[in-house]
């Protein structure tokens, strides 16, 4: 039976760290918002899952995964749910627990991302929290995007199996995140991120090396590739973005 | 060989819902920060592993726990980790990743308590965003707790083992987390927390319940469980308070 995916549509946001892992492995699976209502899907399937009073484990908030029996929320545990089926996981037990430490690390930084452009309230309008986002932005470039990043370059370095992967030697969930992350960022900061490959060559050369895999390549230039827009996480509003320090 | 736990001293911070497993399971622990330079620990000891160049796979941050030669960063993760082995975990192997699924959801709302202090940038002084902190704070109040604890009351009430646990029958390490999370609130906005019982009965039952709880009974008032402070996550500055609408 196909993977079920429960996420808004019209948007990348987190669902696309699953996409990308659904994506590369060519799994069977469904994009339950993307259905039509006369085969039971559409938004109005997600929203009587999130809104069920029978469900045994109702999650807070997309994206979640059905498999079977099996309900599924929050981005990072459906990514180590599916890592192994999809062979997207380390074979070692032990470097899992390190995937999903990384992947948390993503985690951490995707919603520092959000909250560059919403500082004060999710439920209050960018616009109305303008002056505040450009200051959160700007710290944001010249304080957390450098941490970060600097963490993840040394990832790579300090990988005993080699700077190519962020866990193990060979292709995991985490290097698809990592792309997405970099890739998201170029769109949101052009100009914070232009000398983004000087600074950090080896996530460059992952995030490109990833974009080149042939299952990546057809899935980013397909339909199913949402363009990045100003309803995701990573927006490009000029007026928060500023050459890095 | 006993559990190493890495975390700040002087804060309960992210650690203390790790603290929290390991003490209502009486395990085996060194809490590295807070012992001597003599005997190889203290903070420096943590530095040393933040900093180090030939370390396999470095974290990004405390908290992180050491177990014989696995590193395990990320709060959540640590507790995934440690779930099986203290006793701590649904015994169903999909119920982990229901539990780990309701970890997260905890972490996200752990982050949102810390921007309400904190809305524009971690490296500001909390004095020099505190007009925004009151408009995120009041937000957190009005909309962000009704929404996180009107869900976790749900998740109690569905559960299909009982309404006495988050997720299976048993106590679980997402239980203990539950409690520090709501007990944080209580410290840091007591005005809006102030009827949280009679909207949130079932979780206020919970909160009761782990104090309890002869193991943590016994930690809470040892010296090893620090006081709530300013420095933390959960802090009170009586203007971010206010009674909830």
């Amino acid at each position: 039976m196909s993977y079920q995916l429960y996420y808004w549509d019209g948007l990348q946001g987190r669902g696309e760290f699953v996409r990308l892992a659904l994506e590369e492995a060519r799994a069977d699976y469904v994009e339950v918002c993307r259905g039509s209502e006369s085969a039971g899907l559409g938004i109005g399937a997600m929203m009587d899952v999130l809104g069920s009073k029978s469900e045994p484990h109702p999650p807070y908030a997309p994206p979640f995964l059905r498999d079977g029996d099996l309900l599924i929320p929050q981005t990072a545990n459906i990514l180590f749910y599916l890592g192994p089926k999809l062979g997207l996981a380390p074979r070692d037990e032990g470097l899992r627990y390190v995937a999903n430490g990384l992947q948390l690390t993503v985690a951490d930084m995707v919603t520092e991302v959000h909250d560059t452009h919403h500082p004060l309230a999710t439920g209050l309008y960018y616009e109305d929290q303008k002056d505040a986002a450009k200051i959160r932005a700007h710290d944001f470039i010249d304080n957390r995007i450098p941490k970060f990043m600097r963490y993840f370059e040394r990832v790579l370095k300090q990988n005993p199996d080699g700077d190519q992967h962020m866990v193990s030697g060979a292709l995991t969930y985490v290097d698809l995140s990592m792309f997405q992350l970099i890739d998201g960022l170029h769109y949101a900061f052009p100009r914070a991120m232009k000398r983004f490959g000087e600074h950090y060559p080896r996530l460059a050369a992952l995030h490109d090396a990833v974009a080149e895999r042939p299952n990546l390549a057809a899935y980013l230039t397909s339909k199913r590739r949402l363009a990045y827009n100003e309803t995701g996480i990573f927006r490009h509003y000029p007026e928060l973005d500023k050459a890095a320090r």
